[in-house]
């Protein structure tokens, strides 16, 4: 699979942020073969077509389309590139958290690493017009780059971040709450490095200094779901992972993701997703968004 | 002298800054005694007449006049409340500084705790407009408080404040770097605290873990000035302040300020203004504008 890394010298100075159209990169953009990058994306589309493959959603491109992409989230484009006018922003983690005294500021936004609702919103004219404006002052910053443009650009950023983070809640339903609970946050993030690795709740619990029933406290608070919901949502997610971009079999991905058994993840996935491992990877291969 | 305390719960949360127009606190703005407070304050005049008596300086108020006021600084207005139209911004450091990861950010900005410009800026229509748009935004938010308008209020002054400062910093030709030089703005701070018990260079230069060489190589890049020059700026100040707004006699402000004789004071201040420590308290008592 390919890797694209983000250019941090791309201005000369090191920046980790970049903003364009997609005329400015045609040659990254809308790839067909799986591809993943080290960097947060966010693509706001104009006009648009076609679809998306992101990690296992199908996404329909709109006019007034944003998506939302994390760090290492695998992505196939179809689309008609010639009928594409889009904006593109990136950027990597500590372009936030190095200013920022909340290092997980990027986990608190609902849309990144969000495993179970879609990767995108559709938007209406005047917010898309509000969020265009927003980047046509991004671009000329960057463009005309000084010594405190890191500022505006980043005060820029976190503006747009947080308005698309309550835009997303509220469409989705979801607490667009960000303060008061870190503990919700810092799970995620472990959850997402460790779950391949450890599935065991009173590890996390642990790990975060409280106890298993204050744990499960604030992940219902915050995501609306049980801890034991969670993390299996979480290997759920990976096992799909492997399934649909490897060639590993049932055994090699029991081993890799710490079942003691094969047969114990083939009912696992059944229980959850009504179908067979087999079925799943089948209807994957078929093309059918059997995810 | 009166102190205005900043009301933290206000909007029923803790809330570390406040927005509105005049005529939402009327009681509060333009008094003519003398009176100072514990947050950094920022007036915006879409009309205005008057004048203002900012620590040792008189502002005349005009439709457009942006005054920017810093913790502590002393203040008495003289104008026709009946005839100004203002918004207000107040905030506490620790609004920024809790979130950021960088504790000297409001420090950076030139315009708060400069001893030797302005502390005002005169803007054109256009630039006027755009920061009135950011404040109606905040207006908005703050009246429709929410989990997240946090962090909306705090983009939105970020972004405001580093405008501000790009705009200052060009017009008095100063530098709006505020990257690469955190030596300066820590001197700054410290000397701001410090200066009227310790006027030693090599005292200053210890705390901050550098040589002495280094610390003024700092300083002239970011302020234009030697670090003799401006501690005895700071020093000057403190003098002119005891001056006019405190009865102290001259043996008394050198016994406050560490001067060892009295005259060793008279004669710095001569030196440095042209004037003897009494004509600078005549002619400010008769309402001269000799500083």
């Amino acid at each position: 699979m390919k890797t694209f890394k983000f250019l941090k010298n791309k201005y000369g100075v090191e920046l980790l942020i970049d903003i364009g159209t997609y005329h400015d990169i045609p040659n990254y953009f809308f790839e067909s073969e799986l591809h993943h990058t080290d960097f947060y994306e966010l693509i706001f589309f104009s006009k648009g077509n076609g679809y998306l493959e992101l990690d296992q959603q199908r996404i329909e491109i709109a006019p007034h389309t944003i998506i939302f992409i994390s760090p290492f989230q695998k992505r196939k484009w179809f689309l008609d590139k010639t009928k594409v006018e889009s904006y593109f922003l990136f950027f990597q983690d500590s372009f936030l958290s190095n200013f920022f005294s909340d290092k997980l500021f990027s986990y608190r936004l609902q849309f990144f690493y969000n495993k179970t609702k879609p990767l995108f919103l559709l938007v209406n004219d005047g917010f898309f017009s509000q969020l265009v404006t927003i980047i046509q002052e991004l671009l000329i910053e960057i463009k005309t780059f000084q010594s405190d443009s890191e500022h505006i650009i980043r005060a820029l950023l976190y503006l747009m971040l947080i308005k698309l983070n309550r835009a997303y809640a509220d469409h989705y339903r979801l607490s667009s709450e960000t303060e008061n609970n870190s503990i919700a946050f810092m799970f995620k993030e472990i959850l997402q490095n460790e779950v391949s690795k450890v599935r065991n709740i009173d590890y996390y619990a642990q790990q975060l200094g409280i106890s298993r029933v204050t744990l499960n406290k604030c992940i219902k608070k915050q995501f609306g779901v049980t801890v034991s919901e969670m993390v299996d949502e979480f290997i759920l997610f990976e096992i799909k992972s492997l399934l649909s971009y490897t060639k590993l079999n049932i055994n090699e991905i029991s081993y890799q993701l710490q079942f003691s058994q094969a047969n114990h993840l083939t009912r696992f996935f059944k229980a959850q997703t009504g179908i067979s491992p087999k079925e799943f990877r089948n209807a994957y291969q078929n093309g059918s968004s059997a995810f």
